[in-house]
């Protein structure tokens, strides 16, 4: 099955929309947080239900090798194994194949296990087969990530490639599925390739960028016209004591934090910032408490699910400029500023 | 306030009743999760309040050095800190104190810090006071805990000076409490103690027996008319993917949970075996995800909360017997056999 976006407004060129799968719809611009190998760090299934999460992104390079790929398949496919019933989407694994050296061909990948160092073989039909069996609602092709920088006859040779190998997948799906697009470089060279070739896309799939999670780059990336995103960036930054916030980044390990009794953010309604002062979670940082990664995943994730929700509504009210400038005032000061 | 129980059922020496203190009831048999830092670890308060939990055991020794009592006083005392509503018992720190090899006198104990090395007092009046600013609802008085095997005398001096210890907290104590029994023991050697001692205790009173939580050892005290237990078996086991079942203890490292569907305990009503199977948290457990801990934690706690239910159910319908032999039949098969 072609996936499809059904258009619903736009401003310029963001736009926000309706997304169907077999499994039901989800609105956009839309966050995926990161379930790398079927859980979000420090989540439950029943966590991100409560964060009011549609979507989570799975890996099929991490689970074909842990568990494998049949024992998920055996125990319910991903939505049974990991009791989760909204969508899901499985990255390909071709990026963390490609940062393992591998040897390529024109027919696939062959590559060691970082788990046991056993060699393994993906090809564009492999990766659809192995997708199919962890029962993906929407797949991503195997595709070829050379590491930057790279001539530009290497980077040709990747998107030919690629090209080869999603045209094959397509013809081995038997379910459904859809192909990407993929950008690790500076924000500023992601925005350019993002004006150079969002025209060229066809308006009624989805365009998703892979990584992106940072508030400017969201914001940036939706006025562009991107519908899909996804980023370890809240998960990570929460395990490390970061905190996303209305102004900006916040440290718990700062001393400021010691005796501090607001809210993490005191805008926010998550109930992380109902329940917790910064003083107390501070604390739990500070003294290693497993608990506290937890607490502040928890609001980070809700942090950046309701952010992506005011795109959408700035898109809808033709409003999205003044969103735009509202977050660069914050988020570009605090890229500068001290941490 | 000196504390009391109501007793409300008795079955041999075994017995269920009622401590109340300024913030409430609750019922006995009781196990008090341990949350030393002010936070039982991989759960929150909400966890705890989800569990069931009416009370929760915390640290002086740990509070007192991060992040300063007087912090935790700003904060709302340890109520307001951890946002939890529940009871809460703070024990001295003297077991944290007297592993730390430290100089004692008549007057206290003088003792530097795991943390920064800083040298720190307590003394009996000085405990009383750390614990009136955590707010705790039932505390403990700094014992003097020499590191066993001991010559008799030793053993003596320790007892002698925790009683007169006692006696000056009692008269520093403007708020309420109480005083407790330890033992490190074999099970064997301790139940010998308990059999000894608990006819010496006066039936109005609490009786806590620290560092107790296995089913056997909770059983056998009970039996033995103890009514308090705090342990970190339950909590720690999860940590380690070691899960408590009415068959014994299960293993999530095991080659066996891999495709196995069924939840942690067949038997076990609490909302992980309601909802994961074994071959997913034992995937979480072998890949190092961090949620798997909490998962596990929020099974074993709620198993344990379950058994010492159980325990009062038996003690109030004189099956407590029956009982214990079951609990027997399938825990010392379980100390004896293979993991």
């Amino acid at each position: 099955m072609t996936l499809r976006i059904e258009v619903v407004a736009t401003d310029g060129e963001a736009r926000t929309g309706t997304i169907t799968t077999a499994r039901g719809s989800f609105g956009t611009p839309c966050f995926m947080p990161v379930g790398t190998r079927g859980a979000v760090r420090t989540l439950s299934s029943a966590d991100l239900e409560d964060l009011g999460a549609e979507i989570v992104l799975a890996n099929t390079y991490h689970l074909m090798l842990r568990p494998g790929a049949d024992v998920v398949a055996r125990l319910g496919g991903l939505h049974g194994f990991m009791a989760w019933s909204g969508h899901l989407l499985t990255d390909s694994g071709g990026y963390q194949v490609f940062s393992l050296s591998p040897e390529v061909d024109d027919d696939g990948v062959t590559f060691r296990s970082t788990y046991d160092g056993t060699t393994h073989r993906l090809t564009p039909e492999g990766a659809v087969a192995v997708q199919e069996q962890l029962g993906a609602d929407i797949q991503m092709v195997l595709d070829v990530c050379p590491p930057l920088p790279a001539p530009p006859e290497v980077i040709r040779t990747a998107v030919d490639r690629t090209a080869v190998w999603a045209a094959r997948a397509r013809k081995a799906h038997r379910r459904e599925g859809q192909a990407g697009l993929s950008v690790g470089e500076s924000r500023a060279e992601m925005l350019d390739a993002l004006d150079a070739c969002v025209g060229g896309l066809p308006s009624d799939r989805p365009r998703y960028l892979m990584g992106v999670g940072d508030p400017v780059g969201l914001a940036e990336a939706v006025a562009r016209g991107i519908d899909l995103f996804d980023c370890v960036l809240p998960t990570r930054l929460a395990r490390h004591g970061t905190v996303l916030t209305a102004a900006g980044r916040l440290s718990l390990r700062s001393a400021a934090c010691r005796e501090d009794d607001a809210p993490l953010d005191p805008s926010c309604p998550c109930p992380v910032c109902a329940r917790w002062s910064r003083g107390y979670l501070r604390h739990l940082q500070m003294t290693g408490e497993p608990g506290s990664a937890r607490l502040v995943t928890i609001h980070n994730v809700s942090w950046i699910l309701a952010l992506v929700q005011r795109l959408r509504t700035a898109v809808e009210a033709g409003t999205l400029a003044t969103l735009r400038t509202e977050l660069a005032e914050v988020w570009c000061r605090d890229e500068k500023g001290p941490r």
